[in-house]
């Protein structure tokens, strides 16, 4: 071990733990919060992905024929299969077979988890790695006027929007924009292409851009009703056609994942653009969030003349969001308790007592 | 090692690497196609989440008032912190610190891997698991007749759905069910709920259920009319009354993410159930494969009575999947002309020839 791998250690092992900030079960990481020192800590775990080797070559030993040569992708002992250190058989049906395995590993070939630590941690920190509690909820027409609206309307009061007129009027972020289009006498139909801030810039398959609209009568697909089903064509259209043309043409019309938020993170009507390959943006394309914007045309056309506000609206919301405190808590027991959900027991955890 | 052990491990070791069809480095997950005894197999291997116990209450040592009593979630050798066997820095800068670790790990309490085994694979299989180009397809009502149709047609008959019928009907699978409801003389209203295979079957944040149900009328969503909203309202409750009761209410009704998917990947109607907080399941939630169960119900009321019949329905494909060849290849093209969109230009990479 070198120097400052000793000292590695020994934070390490003085780190306290308190409790569990975040759990990733897809990227498989881990987030703690601990003391060091009396002072926090947060350190995060995450585990490695299998190693295998695609690039060695190898001259077959029986021919000296160096066109035979073959790619040896499972080189040694820590690669793919030969990893394989211990097998268990959880069941089989027909052909499928499942099971669990302890693979082989060693610091230098095959580590099992990176980490990561950040000591002295402040609260911004702690804040930015905590995972909070996410809660499905219906949101009906009376619940958007009763407690929705009411919160948009002071966001915009707030000038939560200023950012916004920023970019559609004043030029902020000007070097950033993809795509223009607003003509003074044509506002409605104006609209500003850029790169969401998630998106590195770079890599395409990761592509991931924002339209803003000029319209300012849009705070969300609330307000959307049967006579913007052709505006929403149109712009479904513009999208396809401007987007490939804007990045020539490595990527396509139809590998475009066009889609609204609902809750949006700004109320302000835009519309994000991904690329459909899109590995991992969490719960940002999820169904519960994401809604295509084919389906908001397709929707349209059947939800009679008051639009998106005529509908029941499901989607996923965190205990941070204040729209949580501001109501919709109250929804969700409500909702349960009319659809005769039991409640949730009061958890008794007695282990320790019962002590036989 | 029992003897289904000793099985799937001489299967296991039977075999012959070929190539690899898939990886995912944020997932951490890899697919390899080989042969055992001369059939393709694919073999899929995932890193386990990290194991911390959420459970396990312990009364203060200072103080006798049950009141304060603590939550320990890291209590044997295996979790978290206790479970880091060797360390490496790889560096660090200010508060924050790089490093790789190996962790103890165990069958019984800290598996590395889950595997899955498919064998003998067929074509169908292969290309499943193979990395592969995304589009998005507007389906019609009359895409789904000529297509789509036909094709769910064909599988049923070629038998595909044997393994459903195994788990319904002949107890296959059967320590894994975790609820079961069938009654003889009601057979529209049973179904069995278990663990989907991409669940550990431990990690609750990344609680993964599937319910199938004995209702045999249902290929896919597509045969879902207004007089089946009853039905989906009652499934809807019956999921959210039983699933938390089934894990000790450590996770609740609102926080459950109830889905189907379109396309599905077997055609007899079946339904998701995931935590809300499980995070990615690459695109297994997404918008444009995912609809959420309260989404079905609420469409429903607006659909007609041909209901699901008479929508169009817009999803992500992959050309590996069967109905991209079978039609839907055409589909795309001739609807991005029909929507003006310009054709890609031909590529022309001529930096071989200037060569100057």
């Amino acid at each position: 071990m070198s120097e400052s791998d000793v000292a590695f250690r020994s934070l390490v092992d003085k780190f306290r733990f308190e409790r569990v900030l975040n759990s990733n079960p897809q990227t498989k990481t881990i987030s703690l919060l601990g003391l060091i020192d009396n002072a926090p800590a947060i350190l995060t775990a995450e585990k490695t992905h299998f190693t295998f080797d695609e690039n060695k070559v190898e001259s077959p030993s029986a021919s000296n024929e160096s066109d035979s040569r073959t790619l040896h992708r499972c080189e040694n002992e820590y690669t793919c299969i030969n990893a394989l250190q211990e097998l268990r058989q959880l069941t089989s049906n027909d052909i499928y077979y499942w099971g669990l395995a302890v693979l082989k590993q060693n610091m230098d070939h095959n580590p099992t988890t990176r980490l990561n630590l950040i000591w002295p941690a402040t609260t911004v920190h702690i804040r930015k790695f905590e995972q909070q509690q996410l809660h499905l909820v219906r949101e009906t027409p009376e619940t958007y006027e009763r407690i929705v609206k009411p919160y948009i309307d002071e966001m915009y009061q707030l000038g939560r929007l200023k950012w916004v007129h920023n970019i559609l009027y004043h030029g902020a972020e000007a070097d950033r924009v993809v795509y223009r289009d607003f003509l003074d006498d044509n506002k409605r139909d104006g609209f500003v292409i850029l790169p969401d801030m998630k998106w590195d810039g770079v890599n395409l398959d990761a592509l991931y851009l924002v339209a803003i609209f000029y319209r300012d009568d849009l705070k969300s697909i609330r307000d959307l009703r049967p006579e913007d089903r052709n505006w929403l064509k149109s712009l479904n259209t513009k999208i396809k056609t401007i987007v490939p043309g804007c990045y020539n043409y490595t990527i396509r019309a139809d590998e475009l994942r066009i889609f609204v938020h609902y809750q949006p993170s700004y109320y302000h009507f835009h519309i994000h653009i991904v690329n459909v390959k899109h590995p991992g943006l969490n719960d940002g394309i999820a169904a519960g969030k994401a809604i295509l914007l084919d389906d908001l045309i397709e929707n349209l056309k059947y939800l009679g003349p008051r639009g998106y506000m005529n509908r029941t609206l499901t989607y996923v919301i965190g205990d941070n969001h204040d729209l949580w405190e501001r109501g919709l808590r109250e929804v969700v027991s409500k909702q349960l308790e009319e659809d005769g959900i039991p409640k949730t027991p009061k958890v008794v955890n007695d282990f320790a007592e019962d002590g036989d």
